[in-house]
């Protein structure tokens, strides 16, 4: 049995959908028991509303949480009954083996990296998020390529991109099925030489690197065709970049959004042109299929989209059970063992 | 009359699309005189196939070019008859007021650099390119936003990106005809403390500069919608921004052409919402439709896409007669004056 905390406290959608998820998931996975951390009234009278197995969920008290638009610090200065508090502690405490949270970033970012830790070698933890591509990945096609770090973390080094690649490869292995996915560096140029001194750093070293299947370096046009099933940056630019994509698929929700109510003929035609719209359509409202890892912690922690439904929580969930069965943390730990050893070799003398 | 320099040779599509794109020009724009740079043979066999006015193209002899993925540098030390040299020549020299080029980029900035020179306060010059976005732009409502530095340049200090946004601020106004551009930053937040040093110093500064409209900062996903009209940016983060949107164009691009391809019904229903498919059209062709401006020197010059057809080239020319006319450089140097103006008031004390 996996034990997963789940912050249920915080989102924008609030505690219905995270309880809701949760409950449904009861139901269904049988292999997973979920600590429910939130306040214990709100749980319990939401819990009475949805089918749910009970011997599957636990509901742990906690008397307060961060709201949205708070500052993070509080959560580790004042609010010690905060629900992200509570839930990283019972992780820390080795109660659950996973955190899932729907709260907000900064808060679950502070408190897991303060109470769970980071594991050896790595400076900071790196969020990282998934994104539709044209092209599908790995063996089981799956649609959606990795991108990280999108933590909007300044000023990467060479030692965090690395760390970076090794992270996102392990990811990609485990949730993906992906035996030996393709990690690129984003960057202006394909050439080894083109970049950030930072940038330059990494590239030599990842082409050494024995855990990694690097395929070099990749441009702007290529993280939409999806050459690359793991795209490693700075958080500054893969911030930029992550915005930019919700940004079309904005714009293209509009488009068809448009087309649809208001032209019939059109509507007809694309109705039988179904399967492209789904498509499309996939690819505009990915951000409910899943959560966005935090990498580089001593446990597995996924960050829920805020507005996420009820099953995209349950989701959220289901990856980190994957996460944990997979052994994501000792797999990255490993390549950050390897990550070590080979950089003195390639250091210029 | 406009005397407007254009380098003939070491475009893709080759000597013929700009010669054609200049003869058409000739029949019709009765201010602009185009002095032909490259092989005269080559340049006088291509000119006799096409219908123009004589009387406003002269043919200027460069006994040789520098072909498509040459070492940029060889224009400078061992290749003084390259068409870019002579061309960039005649307009330091004062005999042509602006130059075109659909050569090389790397080429055509290093010669134009070193032989125009860069206005006072510019480091390095800047090169911009135009976008399509959701919305309009300006009282015309031109459907396409600006970006700089798109030049691959690394490392933009603060000194840098206000140069950008003067030098963006300025073309946007005169070719545009858009009397207050808005102008913003693009970072990972839109609070005023968001971004690395040298945006946040940016930042400080355009706030308080009297030439600019500036809408502070903006992120990813305003890029596409189209919140500002020039997007100001690191020459790093520019490359990857404006590949990112030729991939999407590509993509889309894709996706239309499948489903005119394939599907009768879904084309029926295409040609009767003509007016959207055009829309989307312009936003994947958007490439033909213009040249991008190298800013930052002492004259206009404006580098066309090396793939560029015959209107579109016209079209490069045009607007570099459209930038001398409305003072282009001249509006640059006052806005840099001012920007020297007002940073010893805004450094920390």
């Amino acid at each position: 049995m996996l034990r997963i905390a789940v912050d249920a406290m915080g989102g924008d959608a609030g505690a219905p959908a995270v309880v809701e998820g949760v409950a449904r998931l009861s139901c269904r996975a049988d292999n997973i028991h979920t600590l429910l951390v939130g306040h214990r009234d709100v749980l319990h009278s939401l819990l009475g509303q949805y089918r749910h197995d009970p011997s599957r969920i636990d509901v742990v008290h906690a008397p307060d949480f961060l709201p949205m638009g708070a500052d993070p610090h509080e959560v580790l200065e004042r609010r010690p009954g905060a629900s992200i508090r509570v839930a990283t502690d019972l992780v820390a405490a080795g109660e659950a083996e996973a955190l899932v949270s729907a709260g907000p970033t900064g808060g679950t970012v502070l408190a897991a990296t303060a109470r769970i830790g980071r594991l050896p070698g790595i400076r900071r933890a790196a969020l990282a998020a998934v994104y539709p591509t044209e092209k599908t990945h790995g063996p089981r096609g799956d649609p959606f390529a990795l991108i990280l770090d999108v933590g909007a973390t300044l000023g990467a080094t060479a030692d965090d991109l690395v760390g970076f690649a090794v992270m996102g490869s392990a990811y990609a292995r485990i949730i993906s099925g992906n035996p030996s996915p393709k990690v690129a560096l984003l960057s202006n140029g394909a050439e080894a030489n083109k970049g950030t001194p930072a940038i330059v750093a990494a590239h030599a070293r990842l082409r050494e690197h024995p855990f990694i299947d690097f395929s070099g370096n990749i441009e702007g046009i290529d993280i939409v065709r999806g050459t690359a099933d793991v795209v490693v940056c700075d958080g500054f630019l893969g911030n930029v970049v992550l915005k930019m994509l919700e940004g079309v698929a904005e714009v293209l929700s509009g488009l068809m959004r448009e087309a649809f109510d208001e032209r019939l003929l059109w509507r007809v035609g694309l109705s039988l042109v179904g399967h492209d719209i789904r498509q499309i359509k996939a690819m505009t409202d990915w951000k409910q299929y899943g959560g966005a890892p935090l990498l580089g912690l001593e446990r597995v922690v996924i960050k829920a989209h805020g507005r996420s439904n009820p099953r995209a929580f349950a989701n959220a969930v289901r990856v980190a059970a994957r996460a944990v069965e997979g052994g994501l943390t000792e797999q990255i730990r490993l390549g950050l063992i390897e990550s070590a050893r080979t950089e003195p070799q390639l250091r210029p003398s």
